[in-house]
């Protein structure tokens, strides 16, 4: 069995590693592989994102434990939902947004019966007193719907759309990778039902050449549109950064028009 | 069996990946689970901080290697402790402080027998060549104290105590974590004896809400005093970064006093 | 069965935690170390450098996955070697330059057979692609010829050699660790074999007291020089930063010559 972690913890203290203290001393035949611990500090949107990239590629049955949590010890819920063929625990603040648009809900409960807590339970690390527990025991057999009651609803932020128009399209860059490169909102599979012939993709009113098979189509230090590693459309820079040099932020809009 | 890594070796290098490589060498079923990585360099107190709020995680007979080890090479010698229900190895420079603060000493003994070094032993990675390979051997089933000459003591490192007057208390920061929590020498225990109705608690003349229950009871931006996940006053700024806005540093006191 | 990963990934996304993900899901009981993922981008001398000091710190048959791959997607080829005792996949791109000077190759094949490729394969993302699952299935017993065709040459990048002259050397630093540390071209077996009294070690004119035993023979932010744990002459600052202080870059001559 597979426990994934996923926080924005950082690395600097022990946290993550006191997780998996908890979670060892419950149950030790349990794997346990760590997505990220580098999601900016409060950054439910990068979080969320970063998941909806890795979960498919684990076995069916994978516990994913995803930590962004602006809210802890506040009113927001820590919750546990079984999604497609895994199960996901986090506080329900729109950290399965992406999770949720790509596969089906089963089941979902809160995380709020004490027997199954650390004790004493802290106000500020859940992450170690709430979510390693819990994992643990799905980990070793409990059925999800007895550590804690069913909730019917869980919460999904709302995320920007590429606007497809007859002959233009407006994506949007949504998130960034450690290389600087940019994914956006257009889907691959959108963009080839679309279209019909040659593009001109431009952002800011600089063309990018593409979209291109990968980033090698261009020199090193050229910037690339190329479908990325996600199936979205991805602004790169080959061997560089595309974030800082063409100065994209969250938000920023991608053109593609007809020639 | 559980073996933990804490070091300021940073993860740019491969030299925790190489002790791993090692300890797999010597035996392959052993788990190995890194506490951080990221100790400033050379900074004994931090490790000795971050490995006492950690190794009490973790289930019984864990193994916890411990190395900033600014006089590797030199006089200090590596050492293998027995304490509590956990073992710890580690250079003798003060990384047990706060684990010997906690829990009582059963034996201890000096990793200087050159048959359980690899060889060449290095006078510069004692982690690869001393250190691993002992770690291992433990884990495997060794007797500790067929590891080496027994010592008679280990060394801690002197630490500040809060002081509690009859109307007032002084507490120390004694560590930040990366979100830039300071986290004092005042315990909760030690506070809740202490405490008999309102308090105000100051940092540098500034007015600091709590102890609250927890970061959400203030609104984001704002700093609030919480006793955090290791039982100890800690100084926050919700959703931002206390240690740069409050300007702290180690050894910043934080004043309590009644109303 | 051991995996290491080794590449210029970062631990900022989820892209090491997706490759291990592939891995699991087609072999659960295989080991999964990290060697390092913070190679700078694009740095296919340093990743190599640090892989050539690591992989003799691992059991026999480990699987060595090591990424530094500039030209994703484009014409160089992906392939897997039997090199000693071992197995490293990886673009071949010189990634095994330091392995090939020290160990015996004995196979080599390009992992470009699309039946053993996730499918759909992208051009941007062959860690996840192509060489996790490669890597899953030679640790599951797949034989490394039976993946793809075999190929007769890899590349290797041209090192810096120090030159022994009759009363003086000049070596080279050709990799910084992230202490700082600048290590050279100089083995301390060519060194012992040179050496017959006193030197005199210089950088830039300036004297680097040396080759000493351990940091621990000069003073703390003294400059030294040590052999170190890769058994090459090191320049080191003690409980500092060489690099930096010194002005040390790739390529910096050391010279030592006979008084």
């Amino acid at each position: 069995m597979i426990i994934t972690l996923l926080t924005d913890f950082g690395l600097r203290d022990a946290f993550v590693g006191t997780m998996k203290g908890v979670i060892k001393s419950i149950t030790e035949s349990v794997d346990i592989i760590d997505l990220t611990h580098d999601i900016p500090a409060q950054d439910i949107r990068t979080g969320a994102y970063v998941l909806g990239t890795a979960y498919r590629y684990f076995p069916p049955g994978t516990i994913h434990v995803a930590i962004v949590d602006p809210g802890v010890g506040g009113s927001r819920t820590p919750i546990a939902v079984h999604i497609g063929d895994a199960y996901f625990l986090c506080p329900d603040n729109g950290m399965l947004t992406y999770v949720l648009a790509e596969e089906p809900l089963h089941s979902a409960i809160a995380l709020t019966d004490p027997a199954y807590h650390l004790k004493p339970v802290s106000n500020t690390f859940h992450g170690r007193d709430i979510f390693a527990p819990a994992a643990a025991l799905l980990a070793s057999g409990t059925a999800l719907t007895s550590l804690g009651p069913s909730i019917s609803k869980v919460i999904s932020l709302p995320t920007p759309k590429a606007e497809l128009l007859s002959n233009a399209i407006t994506a949007h860059v949504v998130h960034f990778d450690g290389f600087g490169n940019a994914y956006t909102d257009l889907s691959e599979e959108a963009y080839r039902e679309w279209e019909n012939g040659e593009v001109r993709v431009t952002v800011d009113g600089i063309e990018i050449p593409g979209p291109m098979p990968a980033y090698s189509n261009v020199l090193p230090g050229m910037p690339v549109a190329v479908f990325g590693s996600n199936n979205h459309l991805e602004i790169a820079l080959r061997e560089g950064d595309a974030r800082q040099t063409l100065n994209l932020t969250i938000g920023s809009e991608v053109q593609i028009v007809r020639r």
